[in-house]
């Protein structure tokens, strides 16, 4: 036998079993007696489950590392975005250096993918996405990462920056991002006629924040679903928080549910703290693919977060008043297999053929890793052991 | 010198400082350039605050330790006091065992007092609270414990609870306890009138449940301010959850957080998840005392919790949206000045006088403490080193 063997570990349904792992991916799943010429690590019955997946996060505007940076507050989202260049502009350490600190402590975790947004205005204009490209190409053994072009001043707002999105993707971004058409730029039609035709001119998928409440951000979204649906974009176009979808009558709720789940238009939620959030059982039993995502971590926008799924996981059923094992089990695909499938990993899974992306933690099940979310004891990507008892054990280099 | 000095501890106002710990107590603050004769324990520039206060957590409940426990839904109150009576019949180990298992927990996240209640009702009488009578003593060197009698299954609907209650204080609760007079006894007037008898026939205090909305949970907490001013019971009557503070208009809000402020009723929170809460921040402002406690850790209410002090107090700041410093330390006060405040303690502070219970962990403020909840490098009570890194090091016998 050849390659590694990851012995007894408790799957999600309950049996136990040993995974062969070759050429990074799984071979064998199922009872092996002896593992002769293979590598065997012993998992002694510990939870094994697929990598966890981030659905969004922001590699370059993360502090973490840093000494602890006071939050400086605005009233607005406008004046948070300037107070957000003010430190961008005072910041020694490289977005490169910030991102790796971020992705050490998130592999640690057990993400062995995540999609992140990166800012691109007419300040930055690249670079940030030249940072992460390097950074992505330099870590791609332990981690798989995603770039969406996100235009945090806003497109219309920030004349020059619809041409830097197409740059953006013409440089390697994987999708076009937005910002709240409305409430940021003013202009529904300008701001989604700038990324679609982006989308539709390269190939590419949309993942749009949108903060826009009530009535408006629900037609906000309705007008997202018609355009998805128009391009035949169905699984590539993704909104980001959509707080609106918490804050609406049953009517309204309805019909945009519907709108999304026929354009297979997804949604991401961070479980917010101070605003309504989309109702996640709702929007499943709707039809309407729901991910998770880190969103900030201690940046210019928020001190907290740290970057674990499972914590984020069980923050989002707590938000959501979920506590029985099924409802957990919810939670726990939002950031595993759900934000697998917005990403487009369809080998993302526990079976003969699959990324030998895999987690190994104590528990006895997948709501009991929700509601404690203990350390993890071993994080495999490609077949390679990259992280055991939360720290990272593969090296990063750039 | 004699005693202990904890060396080069970071205080919150940014001074680093040496403490001279002696006969439990703080007896020096400042710069000792020897401590010969005296026991040193070199903090290294650690942030060094007063031991963490749990205002409001159910020793009696928690399942934390055992297998992890499905949960039971229940669509009412009332349906999930049934469930958590099932649980409670099938259970084989004991309230002190698992009472034990998490004072082991909270002690190595700095908690070096808590107030928790104890279900009294026809069916189990006062077998919890003897229980807790002993535990407390067995402990009373590692945590101070302090104990509501907590009618769970109601006073006016649960027959014979009162005398119960009554029984409870002289057999040495510390405090008499309620639940939701409307909601649960459909009497607001009848359940009040026995907790406030008993209050003033014993000289103790109150601390109340009251999960009713709205309008009607703002009449209730009125109903209760009026008692505890005719009583002269200022400071030693608190409202745990209080959800309704969160959902009425300013009006009403405002006529409520009078009446709490003019008669001395606290108010504890811990950050619930889908419903509103209080306002924190209002609340301040109005001259309310807010405090902080865990409430459920892993029981039949809930398969959430851990105990972790700090760990809430970032929740109840994420979930009100506060960002800034200040915030956060409004925030860390609840979990500890405030509710040492609300549970009588006159010496929980860095002083010379005070009880030397104190936490040291890895943060360069208040504000970062609570963002980031690092691990406790040492937990000190009464003078002792109990926990150090997140474990215990005391025994804990009983």
């Amino acid at each position: 036998m050849t390659g590694t063997v990851l012995a007894d570990g408790l799957l999600a349904d309950g049996r136990h079993a040993d995974l062969r792992i070759e050429g990074g991916r799984i071979a064998e799943v199922g009872k092996m007696s002896s593992a002769a010429g293979a590598e065997r690590i012993d998992l002694a019955g510990a939870l094994l489950v697929p990598g966890l997946v981030d659905g969004h996060i922001h590699l370059d505007k993360t502090l973490l590392g840093l000494p602890f940076q006071s939050h400086r507050p605005g009233d607005t989202v406008a004046e948070r975005i300037a107070r957000e260049k003010e430190i961008r502009r005072e910041l020694a350490y490289p977005v490169k250096e910030r991102a790796l600190r971020l992705i050490r402590r998130v592999v640690g975790y057990g993400t062995t993918f995540l999609r992140s947004h990166v800012d691109i205005d007419g300040e930055v204009g690249l670079t940030g996405l030249e940072a992460l490209l390097d950074v992505r190409e330099s870590v791609r053994d332990v981690i798989g990462i995603e770039l969406v072009a996100f235009p945090q001043s806003g497109i219309i707002a920030d004349q020059g920056t619809a041409e830097l999105l197409d740059e953006a993707i013409r440089a390697g971004a994987d999708l076009v991002g937005g910002l709240d058409p409305a409430g940021i730029d003013n202009d529904i039609e300008g701001h989604l006629g700038v990324i679609f035709a982006i989308a539709e001119r390269h190939g590419v998928g949309c993942d749009i924040h949108l903060h826009d409440p009530g009535d408006l951000g629900c037609f906000e979204l309705r007008q997202i679903a018609a355009r998805a649906e128009a391009l035949g974009l169905a699984g590539r176009v993704a909104v980001s928080h959509a707080f609106a979808l918490g804050e609406v009558d049953d009517a309204e709720f309805g019909r945009t549910a519907e709108a999304l789940a026929r354009a297979g238009v997804a949604i991401m939620t961070n479980g917010p703290g101070p605003v309504a959030m989309p109702p996640i059982k709702r929007l499943d039993a709707a039809g309407v693919l729901v991910f998770a995502g880190s969103d900030n971590i201690r940046d210019a926008w928020s001190p907290y977060g740290n970057g674990d799924m499972l914590e984020r996981a069980m923050l989002i059923g707590y938000r959501q008043g979920l506590r029985a094992d099924e409802d957990l089990e919810l939670c726990f695909d939002l950031a595993n297999g759900a934000a697998a499938s917005v990403l487009g990993l369809d080998d993302h899974d526990i079976r003969p053929g699959a990324a030998a992306d895999l987690v190994a933690l104590p528990a006895a099940s997948i709501a009991e890793a929700v509601a404690v979310h203990p350390p993890r004891s071993l994080v495999m990507k490609r077949g390679r052991v990259v992280a055991r008892d939360g720290t990272l054990t593969a090296s990063l280099r750039i």
